[in-house]
Protein backbone atom coordinates (compact mmCIF):
# COMPACT_ATOMS: atom_id res chain seq x y z
CA UNK A 1 0.00 0.00 0.00
CA UNK A 2 1.25 3.14 -1.12
CA UNK A 3 1.61 6.46 1.35
CA UNK A 4 2.82 9.75 1.26
CA UNK A 5 4.12 11.91 3.91
CA UNK A 6 4.81 15.41 4.58
CA UNK A 7 7.28 16.56 7.36
CA UNK A 8 7.32 20.46 7.76
CA UNK A 9 8.84 21.99 10.25
CA UNK A 10 6.89 23.05 13.43
CA UNK A 11 5.15 26.57 13.35
CA UNK A 12 7.54 28.49 15.86
CA UNK A 13 10.58 27.08 14.07
CA UNK A 14 12.74 28.91 11.95
CA UNK A 15 12.68 28.04 8.16
CA UNK A 16 15.68 29.81 6.66
CA UNK A 17 15.42 27.93 3.39
CA UNK A 18 11.69 29.19 3.35
CA UNK A 19 13.02 32.91 4.26
CA UNK A 20 15.28 32.57 1.31
CA UNK A 21 12.95 30.93 -1.38
CA UNK A 22 10.06 33.88 -0.42
CA UNK A 23 13.08 36.75 -0.46
CA UNK A 24 13.36 35.59 -4.35
CA UNK A 25 10.21 34.87 -4.99
CA UNK A 26 9.85 38.81 -3.99
CA UNK A 27 12.74 39.75 -6.07
CA UNK A 28 11.07 38.19 -9.05
CA UNK A 29 8.32 40.18 -8.69
CA UNK A 30 5.87 38.15 -6.46
CA UNK A 31 5.47 41.47 -4.00
CA UNK A 32 2.52 39.51 -2.41
CA UNK A 33 3.46 36.23 -1.79
CA UNK A 34 4.39 35.29 2.44
CA UNK A 35 4.42 32.85 4.86
CA UNK A 36 6.54 30.38 2.76
CA UNK A 37 7.59 27.31 4.22
CA UNK A 38 9.30 24.39 3.10
CA UNK A 39 9.25 20.98 4.27
CA UNK A 40 9.65 17.62 2.73
CA UNK A 41 7.40 14.93 0.97
CA UNK A 42 8.20 11.51 0.89
CA UNK A 43 6.39 8.85 -0.99
CA UNK A 44 7.13 5.19 0.09
CA UNK A 45 5.15 1.87 -0.37
CA UNK A 46 4.65 -0.82 2.86
CA UNK A 47 3.58 -4.15 2.49
CA UNK A 48 0.43 -4.22 4.44
CA UNK A 49 -3.21 -5.03 3.55
CA UNK A 50 -5.62 -2.22 4.84
CA UNK A 51 -5.24 1.00 5.31
CA UNK A 52 -5.32 1.46 9.18
CA UNK A 53 -2.41 -0.91 9.63
CA UNK A 54 -0.31 0.78 7.11
CA UNK A 55 -0.95 4.24 8.54
CA UNK A 56 0.52 2.87 11.97
CA UNK A 57 3.05 1.19 10.55
CA UNK A 58 3.86 4.53 8.15
CA UNK A 59 3.79 6.66 11.68
CA UNK A 60 6.00 4.45 13.28
CA UNK A 61 8.60 5.12 10.48
CA UNK A 62 8.04 9.11 10.57
CA UNK A 63 8.66 8.70 14.89
CA UNK A 64 11.99 6.65 14.76
CA UNK A 65 13.36 7.88 11.08
CA UNK A 66 11.61 10.62 8.73
CA UNK A 67 10.81 13.23 11.21
CA UNK A 68 12.23 14.79 13.99
CA UNK A 69 9.67 15.14 16.80
CA UNK A 70 11.73 17.67 18.22
CA UNK A 71 11.57 20.19 15.75
CA UNK A 72 9.04 18.58 13.13
CA UNK A 73 5.37 17.85 12.52
CA UNK A 74 4.22 15.13 9.97
CA UNK A 75 0.91 13.92 8.26
CA UNK A 76 0.32 10.46 6.61
CA UNK A 77 -1.79 10.13 3.66
CA UNK A 78 -2.32 6.32 2.71
CA UNK A 79 -3.24 6.19 -1.29
CA UNK A 80 -5.39 3.55 -1.75
CA UNK A 81 -6.80 2.99 -5.40
CA UNK A 82 -3.54 3.12 -7.37
CA UNK B 1 -5.11 32.68 -0.68
CA UNK B 2 -3.18 29.64 0.52
CA UNK B 3 -1.59 27.47 -1.53
CA UNK B 4 0.46 23.56 -1.16
CA UNK B 5 2.96 22.54 -3.72
CA UNK B 6 4.66 19.36 -3.96
CA UNK B 7 7.82 19.01 -5.94
CA UNK B 8 8.98 15.82 -7.16
CA UNK B 9 11.27 14.07 -9.45
CA UNK B 10 10.16 12.68 -12.49
CA UNK B 11 9.93 8.68 -12.45
CA UNK B 12 13.17 8.31 -14.31
CA UNK B 13 15.88 10.14 -12.23
CA UNK B 14 17.57 8.37 -9.58
CA UNK B 15 16.88 9.37 -5.97
CA UNK B 16 20.02 8.81 -3.81
CA UNK B 17 18.31 10.35 -0.94
CA UNK B 18 15.30 8.41 -1.45
CA UNK B 19 17.44 4.98 -1.58
CA UNK B 20 19.50 5.89 1.68
CA UNK B 21 15.75 6.58 3.60
CA UNK B 22 14.66 2.92 2.26
CA UNK B 23 18.26 1.01 3.07
CA UNK B 24 17.54 2.60 6.62
CA UNK B 25 14.08 2.14 7.28
CA UNK B 26 15.12 -1.82 5.86
CA UNK B 27 17.97 -1.81 8.40
CA UNK B 28 15.49 -0.55 11.53
CA UNK B 29 13.75 -3.72 10.41
CA UNK B 30 11.03 -2.51 7.95
CA UNK B 31 11.90 -5.06 5.62
CA UNK B 32 8.84 -4.71 2.98
CA UNK B 33 9.22 -1.27 2.04
CA UNK B 34 10.08 -0.03 -1.50
CA UNK B 35 9.66 2.93 -3.52
CA UNK B 36 10.85 5.17 -1.22
CA UNK B 37 10.85 8.53 -3.35
CA UNK B 38 11.55 11.82 -1.70
CA UNK B 39 10.11 15.48 -2.78
CA UNK B 40 9.71 18.99 -1.31
CA UNK B 41 6.13 20.36 -0.08
CA UNK B 42 6.44 24.51 -0.61
CA UNK B 43 3.85 26.33 1.66
CA UNK B 44 2.71 29.57 0.71
CA UNK B 45 0.36 32.45 0.40
CA UNK B 46 -0.55 34.25 -2.48
CA UNK B 47 -1.97 38.32 -2.95
CA UNK B 48 -5.28 36.54 -5.01
CA UNK B 49 -8.61 36.68 -4.24
CA UNK B 50 -9.94 33.25 -6.43
CA UNK B 51 -8.61 29.59 -6.64
CA UNK B 52 -8.02 29.66 -10.21
CA UNK B 53 -5.65 32.55 -10.51
CA UNK B 54 -3.98 31.69 -7.33
CA UNK B 55 -3.04 27.97 -9.10
CA UNK B 56 -1.79 30.12 -12.24
CA UNK B 57 0.79 32.51 -10.22
CA UNK B 58 1.87 29.32 -8.10
CA UNK B 59 2.12 27.50 -11.59
CA UNK B 60 4.16 30.63 -13.09
CA UNK B 61 6.21 30.57 -9.73
CA UNK B 62 7.28 26.73 -10.27
CA UNK B 63 8.29 27.00 -13.67
CA UNK B 64 10.13 30.16 -12.74
CA UNK B 65 12.20 29.45 -9.45
CA UNK B 66 10.73 26.30 -7.06
CA UNK B 67 10.96 23.64 -9.74
CA UNK B 68 13.17 22.21 -12.14
CA UNK B 69 11.55 21.33 -14.92
CA UNK B 70 13.97 19.08 -16.68
CA UNK B 71 14.09 16.86 -13.50
CA UNK B 72 11.26 17.59 -11.38
CA UNK B 73 7.39 17.43 -11.35
CA UNK B 74 5.02 19.87 -9.48
CA UNK B 75 1.73 19.36 -7.97
CA UNK B 76 -0.25 22.32 -6.88
CA UNK B 77 -3.08 22.39 -4.15
CA UNK B 78 -4.82 25.17 -3.70
CA UNK B 79 -6.52 25.56 -0.24
CA UNK B 80 -9.77 27.53 -0.02
CA UNK B 81 -11.04 27.45 3.51
CA UNK B 82 -8.28 28.06 6.61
Amino acid sequence: MKAKVTVTLKSGVLDPQGRAIEGALKSLGWKGVKGVRVGKSIELEVDEKDPQSAKAVVEKMCEKLLANPVTEKYQIEIITDR
